[in-house]
C-alpha cells in the first residue's frame, strides 16, 4: 500500500532559531534596494521606469539568483510518500520518525512533472508565494489604505459612472475574455495543442474573471505623478478599486457555479444563483465593513465626550482603530463575504465619520501609519511578483494560449471602455475625456 | 516497515482564502478586548491588574475556550506514518495522495503522550505559539524601541553598574539555578519521581540560563506608571534589557556546549570554548547592529547633505530607517548571533546618530511607529502567554519541580543582588537604593 521513492528535502539544524531570518532578510535587502533606486530616480526625476518596475525588476533578479545560483545542501536524502488512504492532502499531518512524532503543514499542491524540478531546494520552496500571507497580512492596508484617503466629494459625484464602471464593465470584460478564451481553447484542441488538459467554457470565465481586475496601484501612482484631472483620477481610481473586489466576487462565484457533475452544460437556476450570491457577498461585506467603522466611530465618539483624559492616549486610540479595520477585513473572510469589498467601505466609512473623533495627534498617527503600512505592502507585493516569476513551481509555459489571453483583454478592454463611456455620455451628459479611455486600455 | 494509525486532521475546503483569518481576528479581537480594558483602568485610575496582566487574562480565557469549546469537526480521520527511513524530521515533505503531490512544511514536535490528547482539533494546532513569529516580527520592535528611547545620559553614566549586573549576574543566577536544579533533580530521581528522564547537569545550566532572564517589559511599564528615581529606572532597564540578550546567548552557548557523546563530563577545554564562543557572539552583534545603524547613519546624512529635497519623502526615509533596524536583527540571526543583542545596540545607534540626521517629520514619524509597534507587539505576546497556557501542547505537570524552580530563583536572585549591590557600592561609592534590590527581587 504504501511505496517510497528517494527524493527531498533538508533537515533545519536549528528548527527554533533562524527558521524565516534569512528569507525575510531577502525581502528586507529587496526592499532596501527598491527604496534606494525610488530616490535615487526621484531626485534625478528619470520617468522612464516607474519605482514598483523597480521593485518587480529586483524581484525577478533575486528569484533568478535564488533559482539557479543557490544549491540544495543534500536534495538527494528524503521522500515522496505514495499514500492511497487519504482523499486529499489534510492541512496537518503526523509522521512518527525514530519515535517522536512530528507535525507538519499544509502548504500547497505540486504539479506532477515538476517535482522533479527543483525540489530539494529549500530556498527556493521557503520563497515561494504564500496566499495566506498576501490576503491576510499585505492586501488589507493597500486597500483600506485606498478608501481612508479617497477623495469624497470627488468620488460621490462620479458614483454613478464608477459603479457602472465597476460592475457592468467588470461583467463585460469578464463574459468577452471568457468567450474568446473559449474559442481559442476550442481551437487549440481542434489543433492539437491542448490534448491532455480539459478547459472547460467555466474555466474560461474563471480565466476572464481574473484578467478582468484591472491594477489599481501601478496605475493610481503614475497618475499621482502626471497630476491628472481630480475627476479623471477619481473615475480611475474608483473603478479600479471597486474593480478588484467585483471581479474578485465574481471569481468566487463562478468557482462556486462550477459544477463538478457536468462542467459544460449551462444552468440557468445555477446562474442566477450565482449572480444572487454576487450580489449578496458585495452587500454582506459592504455591511460589514462599515459596521465595523461605525463602532470605532461610536467608540471614539463616547471617548471623546465621556473622558475627558482621550488625548493622553493616542496610542490606544491608534492600536483600536487598526484592530477594528483589520477585523473588518478578516471578519468578513471569516465569515466567507470578501474582505476587500469589507476593508475598502470600512476605510471610506472610517475617514467620513471616525476621523473627525479623532484628537489631533491620532488623525496625524492613524494618516501616516496607513500611509506607511500602504507603502510598504505595495513594495513588498510588487518585489514578491518579481521573485514569483522564478520560483513559483508550477508554471505551464503556451505561447499560444499567451497570445489568446493577450487578443482577449484586448478585445475585452474595448468592448468595455466606448459602449458604456458612450451609454455615460449619453446618460449624463458628462465628457468622459478621451484620455481616460486610452488609460483605461493600459490599465490592464 | 510502514504502519499506520488512524489519527487526525481536517482538510479545509478554501485552502487559499480563509486560512489563517479566523486566528489573526482571535488574536485582534483579544487585543481589542485589551484596549478597552487598559482605557477603562486608565481612566478609572485602577491599579490593581496591570493592563499586560489583562491582556494575559483574556488570553488564558481565550486558550481555555479554544480548548474546551470549540470541537474538531471529523477528528477520527487522518494518520500517523510510522517512518523508520528518516532519521529526523525533514523541513519539507512531499505526500503524494491520488496523484497529485502536496508539499507540507515542518510545523513542531510533539511528545510522544500528548499525541491522542487534542490532536484533531485543527484551531488549537494553528493557535499554537509560533517560535519563528515571536523571534523574528514580535520581538525586534520591543527591543529596538527599548534601545532607541533609552535615556543616554543616564544609561552611560550607569554603565558600570549595568554591566556587572547584566554579566556577572546573570551568569551567577544562571550558575546557582543549575547547581539548585541539579541536587533537586537528583533528589527527585533518589525518591523515584524522576524514573524516565535523564536530566544532565547541563540540562540544569540550561534551565538555570532560561530562568535568569529577567522580563524587562512589564516591570519597566510599571516603574513608568509609579514615576521612580531615573537613575533606578536606567539601571532596571539596563539591566533587564542586556541581561535578556546575555541570558541568551549563554542558553545557546550551553546548548552548543552540551556534549551528546558524554553529557555529564565537566570538559574544560569545551568550557573555556564556550565562554570565548559567549563572548565572540556577543561582540559579533554588537558589531552587526552598530555597523547598520551607522549605515542608516551614513545614507540619511548623505541625502541630506547632498540632495535637498529629502523634506518631499519622508516616507522613504521612515521606510529605510526601519528596515535597516530590522535587518540588523535579521541579519545577526541568519549570521548565527544575537538578534536581539544586535537589533538593542542598533537603537542605541540609531537614536544617537540618526536621529540628529532626520528630517522634523521623519523623526516624529519613526519615534510614533516604533512607540505602536512596540505597543502592539506587547500585548500580542502577553495575549499570546495567556493562550500559550492551554493550547501549547508539551505541558508536563510536576509540583515538586516547579517548587524547586522557584526556591532556586529566588536564591539566585538574593545571591545575585545583595553581593554585587555591596561590590558596586564600595567600587564606585554609589548608593543603590534598597527599593531597587527589592524590586530586582520581584522581576524575576
Amino acid at each position: 500500500m504504501e511505496k517510497l521513492k528517494e527524493y527531498v528535502s533538508v533537515k533545519d539544524e536549528d528548527h527554533f532559531y533562524h527558521q524565516g531570518a534569512v528569507e525575510l532578510l531577502i525581502f528586507n535587502f529587496l526592499l532596501i534596494l527598491t527604496i534606494l533606486t525610488i530616490w535615487l530616480f526621484k531626485n534625478h526625476r528619470f520617468r522612464f521606469l516607474h519605482e514598483t518596475g523597480g521593485a518587480m525588476l529586483y524581484g525577478l533578479v533575486m528569484g533568478l539568483i535564488i533559482r539557479y545560483v543557490t544549491k540544495s545542501p543534500d536534495a538527494e536524502s528524503g521522500t515522496v510518500y505514495e499514500c492511497e488512504k487519504l482523499k486529499s492532502g489534510p492541512s496537518t499531518l503526523l509522521i512518527n520518525i525514530t519515535n517522536q512524532v512530528y507535525e507538519y503543514q499544509y502548504k500547497r499542491e505540486i504539479s506532477r512533472h515538476n517535482v522533479n524540478g527543483h525540489q530539494g531546494n529549500t530556498m527556493l520552496q521557503k520563497m515561494t508565494f504564500d496566499p495566506s500571507i498576501f490576503f491576510n497580512i499585505l492586501l488589507p492596508p493597500i486597500i483600506f489604505h485606498a478608501g481612508y484617503s479617497l477623495k469624497k466629494r470627488h468620488f460621490f459625484r462620479n458614483l454613478g459612472s464608477i459603479l457602472t464602471y465597476a460592475f457592468l464593465g467588470t461583467a463585460i470584460s469578464c463574459i468577452v475574455i471568457g468567450l474568446i478564451m473559449y474559442g481559442f481553447v476550442k481551437a487549440m484542441v481542434h489543433i492539437g495543442q491542448l490534448k491532455q488538459w480539459e478547459f472547460h467554457f467555466t474555466d474560461c470565465l474563471f480565466f476572464g474573471s481574473l484578467m478582468s481586475a484591472t491594477d489599481p496601484v501601478t496605475v493610481l501612482a503614475i497618475f499621482h505623478e502626471l497630476n491628472v484631472d481630480t475627476d479623471l483620477y477619481t473615475l480611475l481610481f474608483g473603478e479600479s478599486v471597486l474593480n478588484d473586489a467585483v471581479a474578485i466576487v465574481l471569481t468566487h462565484s463562478i468557482s462556486i457555479y462550477s459544477p463538478k457533475e457536468n462542467p459544460n452544460a449551462f444552468d440557468a437556476a445555477a446562474f442566477f444563483q450565482s449572480v444572487g450570491n454576487f450580489l449578496g457577498i458585495f452587500a454582506g461585506s459592504f455591511a460589514m465593513g462599515s459596521s465595523y467603522a461605525v463602532v470605532t466611530a461610536l467608540i471614539s465618539f463616547m471617548h471623546l465626550t465621556k473622558f475627558t483624559k482621550l488625548c493622553e492616549f493616542p496610542m490606544l486610540e491608534t492600536g483600536l482603530f487598526f484592530l477594528l479595520s483589520w477585523s473588518a477585513f478578516l471578519s468578513a473572510e471569516a465569515a466567507g463575504l470578501t474582505g476587500i469589498v469589507a476593508v475598502l467601505f470600512c476605510g471610506v466609512t472610517q475617514a467620513h465619520y471616525t476621523y473627525n473623533n479623532l484628537s489631533a495627534d491620532s488623525k496625524m498617527r492613524t494618516k501616516q501609519l496607513f500611509e506607511f503600512m500602504n507603502f510598504l505592502a505595495e513594495n513588498v507585493i510588487f518585489c514578491y511578483m518579481g521573485l514569483a516569476l522564478f520560483t513559483f513551481q508550477n508554471h505551464i509555459f503556451n505561447p499560444l494560449f499567451i497570445f489568446g489571453a493577450l487578443v482577449a483583454a484586448f478585445v475585452a478592454r474595448a468592448s468595455n471602455i466606448y459602449p458604456l463611456s458612450f451609454l455615460l455620455n449619453l446618460g449624463r451628459k458628462q465628457k468622459i475625456p478621451r484620455t481616460f479611455q486610452h488609460m483605461m486600455m493600459f490599465s490592464g
